[in-house]
């Protein structure tokens, strides 16, 4: 299977990666395990909150929004991992039922100055609800290897 | 129960946060289904790249230090959500099996301009492994009800 390599990748492509129903029961259960705050797992005091109702953890929404980059793409390429990011940010709450359209942007490459066989190329994801409401964006850099 | 608030936050407190063990089937049920690149997934494709065996998803790593945060800090707190990170690094890769140590530090705080009932915590968190090793950074900022 031909996989996408450091230099297979453009800068100021776009990909398109789909959608995903965020689905109460799923919302909950991973707020119940890694981030157990009220607002997440309790509909009485999400109700009383800000809020008015339950939102999703930033976490569960972060790791939507990489179920999709790895289908869409990182899995089509030679993937290294990542550092990390420089920005993530939850713009907007998400809720039960919720459907999240993701998008990702290649904004800038370099070539690793240490190791011949990979690169960096830094990327944009941004994350929409159903109604056009942007609810993440971040902001990092993945490795790539380069052709054999 | 008597919550913290934006005004007993002190700049420079640290609070060690704990540890968590990060089991085999945990961590690989995360991947499956948030995170399924075969580093992740696969014993045998992990087992032949240069971490030779499987390794966590960044996410789950993040997920876990979040607990943390929340069962030692946040929900003692009268917390009202985080905008998001500035940084996330992945400094070093978690294994199944490894017990992952996590403390926060408060670095910064600022009185909201706009709304008097809340206030800004800028805060560092760090996750080092059971042989020292850091494995996760990330400064957040986080927003915190002042006293009624």
């Amino acid at each position: 299977m031909a996989k996408l390599h450091y230099e297979d990748i453009e800068v100021g492509e776009v990909r398109d990666l789909g959608s995903y129903r965020a689905p109460e029961d799923e919302l909950m259960a991973f707020a119940e395990r890694y981030d157990p705050q009220p607002i997440h797992v309790s509909e009485a005091a999400a109700r009383e909150s800000i809020h008015d109702g339950i939102i999703a953890s930033g976490w569960y929404t972060a790791s939507v929004c990489m179920r999709l980059l790895v289908d869409g793409f990182l899995n089509d390429a030679a993937s290294m991992g990542s550092f990390g990011l420089d920005e993530l940010r939850w713009r907007a709450p998400v809720r039960p039922g919720d459907t999240i359209t993701v998008r990702n942007e290649i904004t800038d490459k370099r070539e690793s100055e240490s190791r011949d066989d990979r690169g960096y190329v830094e990327n944009e994801l941004t994350a929409h609800n159903q109604n056009g409401e942007e609810v993440v964006f971040w902001r990092a850099t993945n490795i790539f290897g380069k052709r054999p």
